[in-house]
């Protein structure tokens, strides 16, 4: 039913002949990307599954009310239940790609994602065997409420409590002011029967911060709250629609003491209160989650650049060389500019994202994961600022970009039939969610900082970072006279290491400067943070750059850790020419597009020159040209099956107005060809005669 | 009802605090703003008017699905007409006003704004008396059909036909292929009876291209499509909800001849041809339009500040210091470099879009649309450059402005409840319309390039590009040795003005280069077009920056026209002392951010180094402290009522969380306790039991 880089079916002339034209090794290329051959093929089996399940249907998905919307939602959510069982998927990547294939946030998810996993990780052996079974069952439905309606980001300033009562051996649960309701979590408002809350845990009258409790919110046996519990819906959002977010006021509810999650801290009968051995074992997690986002919002810029792409060679418009003929919009300059910089940049976060990933892959000893749970936690400060700013960073590229692709779409990418708007609204949260862009890019700043200042040399510090040491054997110029030599990978990522060493050492010194004026640490942090981000930015595009140029050490790390992962035994092989060549072009036209966009700060230090932009320049321009050529290809690559494009104008066969014009027949709007309205208010004001 | 600048209502302290540590007089800004105190208060009393009057209610917006808003703005749109004619507005700045008060799209809109224009400026003294009445009595209803599925900003490329046949004096007009489907046009989907149809007329079997016809749609008496009529809606967008854009298929449908509008270009009854004496007739309604739209935009994004700045200020998360209490998220710097740069250009661009429309307004010698009605088309070349790009620029700052605006609110501002959704999607599409933004910036260069490669004199070109002649004197190095002296903003304007000069200088040697080595102009032309359309919109900038700059020289001259036009007297007066402090501040805040967002550009030909843009960086940071200290009231005066923001973050009071609470328990989804996805989905998952 989904159709993958099929050349022989039916497809307009401009896609045909753009897709003839190419040499490029397109399974390969989606091998690559997608970690190897053996996640491809069992990506397309679980897509080929949902896909043709008239349950999981989608065609109509833009013509929903946001109410049709989560009743559609819940429907998938239940049936997605038992086809997970039918399919016996649990291994993490399995659950990706389902997700990825359903492609909607479904209102029982956090169930999944956090309600288990938490008690999973925080329960003691006891909670685990009293909630795992009803919980993957779906006997219960849990959902996980951290955010209160004053408070996100800051934990240490939640103000729900949790007092131990020890006559009774109870907690009192309860929400003492307006701004410490529960507010946003998925799957609160109106599904979820129970929920992970954190609250502040207060015993023997001392307050011992943020602890996790179960709480029971609904009847099991008729889904009304229970007594003292206020929750519902927070009100339409952006997008997700199916997604009941929800609300949760506590009014001293009680709990059974087994109710809090205690395998680090624990609460004895008589209220006593022991300390977690270590707060970074929840770190793990939290990275996990990160680096995973990395991927997701990766594959969500994919997305609309190959609706992007696609519609910019079938549409037409205008013309270069007077009566001509109109050319396709992809032939301009300008559009080539808008969209190719950006599959660049899908490209590297993609590849980047996906080491990320393998590195978590369960059942691995060489996985992080494997290593945290051992007990070994030396990498994790450097995984966790990496981590930090490889999220914030490729939220902000992926969410700009699905905008940028949108409106290279003209008109019709405002039309819910280019898929983008839809796209769009449920992808940008993830700007904000698992830690907003600003405050994680500052961690990765703390670290930074920590580094910078420390004066350890290049020998001490781990291989991603060593170019802030001290005696890293930085040029003053980068020497170069001509397009070609810029072309050189080694030097690309040679200026990048130089431009995020320099805007490190600028943010340092104004933070030594700020205190050297008597600001406290603190108040010097503050007034050099807009430095900081800059800092932790540049940064992390060196970290994607440097994962990118090297994709072969990644293909081979990746498949090394997949093939353990998968027992399987296929040897790891690199890319054909063709291939090899034009991902060498596309790394070059990540560097130059970055490079020209923030010409200041390569030329903070004299390392590059106005002239050595211009150059740079030069070469961006021509890269556009050679990429444009291969674009159709490049994002054909990407593998999203039209199906889950859900795009008239990002369609594998171009068919583009064809399709908007059947889809528009089937809104709502058009059931009468005579509507309501003229006949509510328009009649009166209309006149037969002229 | 509404509330302007009323500093002794209830108000959270947060916000009381800044709005009394104020010294600025807030009025006095508000008039600025608007153009002048009489323009303020005509403003004002429209909006009191719409704004008290229940059938314009707007309290429950968010929470309707696409159907019902669109039959929401139907009501609304009946009623307006009524109400217009009631208050007997006429004039275009009252209309504007009235439309921000509404603040919706109307299915009826285009026949005010399109439909009724049009046949005002195209139309013989004959079809004026037969349409224009019944249009303004909405007896009929137009729409201005132009844009088709296949062909949008390239006008040359509208295959819809109109055939004039002699013989029966008729023109024919057809859609020939399905890419030739009138597409978008509002109004156009169930509203309109009529509709202005561009199409390219053939007569005596030449092809003359694009004229405009007169077609009826639906019939008058029971608003069935006629004969030959193919139309309707074309299913839901990203936004416009209550807006009715339409398909129009004609299949062979026949018109009397006096059905095209003939004013300057006419069809005789034999058929016979006659020309129009000059195609630069058209371009005054859309250099107007287009500078209507800076104002539109700069309206909007000031409108996301407002919420955004409040918000901030009322939100307090995380420390700054250890243990002192959660501070006010506007305090952090990056807080305050998310939103005040903004701010400032929010200033800039109303202030530029004031000066820009007041050039238009009409009944006055001295406007742009006089002269050009009175045949002077001197101004148009330099008029019609500057307006293509201050709309993209505007369009673009502004609607990047507010996504970011509501990302600054965190995860509230993705709540419906925070206005900013809605704001963005309703406001976005000016990037596309009225000319896509890249295709009006590439306007805007063709015509420096004309102007720069012609080698004239200063003197011999418009004061606002005299700095492109070759004997500029411009400075080899801004010399600049201090934080200080970078504040002068006649050393501002000459750094962005060298800007300027220096990327159409680069543009233009590469469009030269690209001559040399043999392409065609057009060839040389697309090859630069992204340098050109940086050319273009550094260019914008300097025109901003000069129009707001001199704050007093266009307030004078506004002044000047507007109490000609309201025939007053009011004396034009200066800024008060703390007010023109401010103001100098934002401007310089507006040129530093700028600077050093694009110091590259600046360190293009060494007039500015990098030592010049760590002295501009510190001077950013620095205005971002004081400007900071003043926000409130700065966005306080854009004097944007409650009932318009519709945001409960952005609420005068600050009241935020009651009314977050509160907009929720309304929502659809909470009628119920027990929503009807659990009888229907939930129930057969969940247990009584564990």
């Amino acid at each position: 039913m989904a159709r993958y880089n099929v050349r022989d079916c039916w497809m307009v002339e401009e896609l045909r002949k753009e897709r003839e034209a190419s040499q490029l090794d397109i399974e390969e290329i989606t091998n690559f990307i997608s970690g190897n051959e053996v996640l491809t093929a069992r990506r397309r089996e679980i897509y080929e599954r949902v896909l043709s399940d008239p349950e999981f249907a989608r065609d109509d998905r833009y013509f929903h009310s946001r109410e049709e919307a989560f009743d559609e939602a819940a429907r998938k959510a239940v049936h997605k239940i038992k086809l997970l069982k039918e399919m016996d998927i649990a291994s993490q990547v399995d659950k990706y790609y389902f997700r990825g294939a359903v492609d909607e946030e479904l209102p029982t998810q956090l169930n999944e994602t956090m309600f288990i996993p938490t008690i999973e990780s925080q329960g003691t052996e006891e909670q685990k065997k009293k909630w795992l079974e009803p919980a993957r069952e779906y006997r219960i439905m849990g959902a996980y409420a951290q955010t209160e309606l004053g408070h996100g980001t800051y934990l240490r300033g939640l103000e729900t409590t949790a007092t131990y009562r020890p006559e009774t051996e109870e907690f009192v649960i309860h929400s003492p002011t307006q701004t410490s309701i529960k507010w946003w979590p998925g799957g609160l408002g109106h599904s979820s029967t129970h929920a992970v809350v954190p609250a502040r845990l207060v015993t023997l009258g001392k307050d011992h911060g943020m602890h996790l409790f179960i709480v029971q919110l609904r009847s099991l046996e008729d889904h009304t709250p229970l007594p003292g519990i206020n929750v519902g819906d927070i009100g339409p959002k952006f997008g997700y629609f199916g997604m009941d977010n929800g609300y949760l006021q506590l009014d001293n509810v009680r709990i059974p003491r087994d109710h809090m999650l205690m395998k680090y801290a624990q609460v004895a009968p008589d209220g006593t209160y022991s300390k977690p051995p270590t707060d970074k074992i929840t770190y793990g997690t939290m990275v996990q989650v990160r680096t995973g986002l990395v991927l997701f919002t990766a594959h969500a810029l994919a997305r609309a650049l190959v609706i992007g792409v696609r519609y910019s060679v079938v549409r037409r418009q205008g013309e270069i060389e007077p009566g001509a003929g109109e050319v396709q919009v992809m032939d301009y300059q300008t559009q080539q500019f808008k969209l190719l910089p950006l599959l660049a940049s899908a490209y590297a976060l993609s590849s980047t994202g996906v080491a990320m990933m393998m590195m978590f892959i369960q059942g691995s000893n060489l996985s992080v994961r494997g290593q945290i749970e051992e007990g070994n936690l030396d990498l994790l400060p450097e995984l966790h600022a990496t981590s930090a700013g490889l999220k914030a960073i490729s939220a902000e590229i992926s969410n700009n970009g699905i905008e940028v692709c949108r409106m290279a779409c003209g008109g019709h990418g405002y039309s819910q039939a280019s898929g983008l708007p839809h796209l769009y609204v449920n992808y940008v949260p993830a700007n904000t969610y698992e830690g907003e862009n600003t405050v994680l890019f500052l961690q990765t700043a703390r670290y930074l900082n920590k580094l910078y200042s420390s004066g350890q040399p290049m020998s001490a510090l781990p291989t991603n970072v060593c170019y802030l040491a001290t005696d890293y054997p930085g040029h003053a110029s980068c020497g170069v006279r001509s397009v070609n030599r810029l072309s050189d990978p080694h030097l690309q990522l040679e200026a990048f290491r130089q431009r995020a060493r320099r805007m490190v050492g600028v943010a340092s010194s104004a933070y030594q400067r700020a205190l050297g004026r008597g600001l406290t640490q603190p108040q010097a942090w503050n007034s050099t943070t807009v430095d900081w981000t800059v800092a932790a930015k540049v940064f992390t595009f060196s970290v994607i750059y440097f994962i990118t140029k090297n994709q072969k050490f990644v293909w081979l790390t990746v498949t090394t850790v997949v093939l353990k992962s998968f027992n399987d035994a296929i040897e790891a092989k690199g890319l054909s020419p063709a291939n090899d060549v034009i991902m060498r072009k596309l790394c070059s036209l990540y560097a130059m597009y970055w490079m020209v966009q923030s010409s200041g700060e390569f030329m903070t230090d004299g390392y590059m020159t106005p002239y050595h932009i211009s150059l740079a320049r030069s070469l961006l321009y021509s890269l556009l040209a050679e990429v444009r050529k291969e674009a159709v290809p490049l994002v054909d690559a990407f593998d999203v099956p039209d199906e889950i494009l859900n795009s008239a104008l990002g369609r594998y066969d171009g068919d583009v107005y064809t399709h908007l014009y059947q889809w528009a027949q089937r809104a709502p709007r058009n059931k009468k060809k005579v509507h309501d309205v003229y006949h509510k208010y328009f009649k009166k004001l209309l006149k037969p005669k002229l």
